[in-house]
């Protein structure tokens, strides 16, 4: 495990190289996918070799997943949910089972995913009772006339259209229930209002690239712990957190969600392709590497475009992540390089 | 008023012209504001000359009441903010009371606030105890870390800021009582779904240009009649129907708020200004009259730049719309001419 986890950093710096690739050569249209699972404070040291290990199983799980789907033929909305469905019930990361505890020590979900070929959308805030939030905001773009469902009436359509009710415990964990606890006696403690900036930027991403040439993204998130006030993040606010267009990329962020909803992050990265002529990577760093790093706007995103060029451009310390191509092309990293 | 009226329609075509002016001659910079009241089947003779005249009073009465804090040196926010509480306060509008009800015949209202100074941004769905959700929503935007609060937790942050808890009754008219009764007669005898097109988008909103330079944009309505499901419409999605930034424009928009979602329409102008260089005229009608209108989104949009240039497109059969701005122009109107 841990050789092959070197060979795979290592072609972190071939990102370019690789890109351009893409575009050369092989007959049949490369495709493949990216994945994130949350941006932050992921430094070498922070976590020890098993916790590293049990980070990059997942993502590989994962990666591993939503490929299989691409690869027998499957398409990018199916491997975008399947993908994030994967990380959604792994405690490891903050969306679905392991989102981290709202100041009522509730696990209130959100969700968006997109689809580059139509511009359909789907996404859902404040979600208590289903246990997969992706799949909801699926079944919002394909069973409704609409985009954007919160709170218990997203719910409501959910069990109307066959979602089963689950109890908000089945989203906690040991890590999550401790967490919100100290945080609480450190509030108490402080006598703040507790109005601080977050130290943690938990979500699970991914934008996929099918054999057809259409594009998809998604996103899901248990939002900022100790969140009070029905507070929303980026990830639901399509063009925010969450973007796909066939003539530009699909992508998906992680960061401090109120950056993203002001920046109109994903949009803006597509538009400097559309609009300015720039290459994914090069609109992906514009804006996570100087406009929201002049603010202090930490976070990141991932993409992919429809020659199967990949951006995971990320202004924090690291970001776990990944990508899987049918160039064979295969990485995992979390600590910037 | 009849005369007056007549008049003011008339500058209609001229509003290219009078863009152009306003970099001209002027030592001191135009400043001023335009205001849109929804757009939708407005067409000549549905509304007889009291109802006219009701619009465009009040119409009249918003600008002059934003015009006059921007003329007395105040800043763009506040002339937003305060337009717009005067179209929630009047029931000709969808917006505050007067919004339409949702399946459950209760009212709830979104808004959004952005200033395009600092892009700082409020947004709130779902209320429903809170006279003035513009007001909520500049709230969450001075007095929050975040931009984007739901339901419950987003009146409770309200409350605690001071904001007067009213009951849901009093957003009801008597005409959007008659229109739920009427509407949910028709889908009993349809046994449908009613996962109807809406036929109304009624929706408020002001973008002002104040005299230090600084642009801003809100929005407020009451959504999409006999809605469901916690159905969130565009309003309070920043970059969708809500958007300011000084280096580009204010805009605010109004229309089927699912299409404007899915194409991102305030932030998408915005980005046609800045990265390919498009007029603010130029770039909403590309976005309303050939992006929209080719997916049959129908709806419209006002905007203002920082040299005061306006733009008020509508791929509709009317919009309810009006600008005041400092070189002494002023027109009110509600169809296409």
């Amino acid at each position: 495990m841990k050789k092959t986890f070197l060979i795979i950093l290592i072609c972190s710096m071939m990102i370019p190289a690789l890109s351009a690739q893409n575009n050369s050569g092989n007959q049949e249209k490369t495709f493949g996918l990216v994945i994130h699972g949350g941006a932050g404070y992921i430094y070498k040291g922070r976590y020890n070799k098993e916790e590293e290990n049990a980070y990059q199983i997942k993502l590989q799980e994962a990666l591993d997943s939503g490929y299989a789907i691409l690869a027998r033929g499957g398409n990018s909305i199916d491997a975008v949910e399947h993908t994030i469905w994967v990380m959604e019930n792994s405690p490891l990361f903050n969306a679905g089972k392991g989102g981290v505890m709202t100041s009522e020590e509730t696990v209130e979900l959100d969700a968006a995913i997109m689809c580059g070929k139509d511009l359909k959308a789907g996404a859902v805030a404040g979600i208590k009772h289903i246990k997969s939030p992706i799949s909801l905001a699926r079944k919002v773009m394909e069973n409704s006339p609409h985009v954007f469902m919160v709170g218990e009436g997203a719910e409501k359509f959910g069990f109307e259209n066959g979602f089963e009710k689950v109890d908000n415990s089945y989203f906690y964990t040991e890590q999550t229930l401790k967490e919100i606890k100290r945080i609480k006696e450190e509030e108490k403690n402080k006598h703040s209002l507790n109005y601080e900036e977050p130290n943690k930027y938990g979500t699970v991403g991914c934008v996929a690239l099918d054999k057809y040439g259409n594009l998809a993204a998604g996103t899901s998130t248990g939002g900022m712990v100790n969140k009070k006030f029905g507070r929303v993040g980026d990830v639901p606010v399509i063009g925010a957190g969450t973007y796909a267009n066939n003539s530009t990329a699909a992508l998906s962020c992680t960061g401090h969600g109120e950056f993203f909803i002001r920046n109109v992050v994903a949009h803006d990265i597509s538009s400097l392709i559309e609009y300015k002529g720039l290459s994914l990577n090069d609109a992906a760093y514009e804006v996570i590497m100087k406009k929201l790093l002049d603010q202090n706007g930490r976070g990141g995103v991932i993409g992919i475009d429809k020659n199967a060029n990949i951006t995971m451009q990320f202004n924090t310390d690291g970001m776990f992540r990944g990508f899987k191509l049918s160039n064979g092309k295969n990485y995992i990293g979390m600590y910037r390089e």
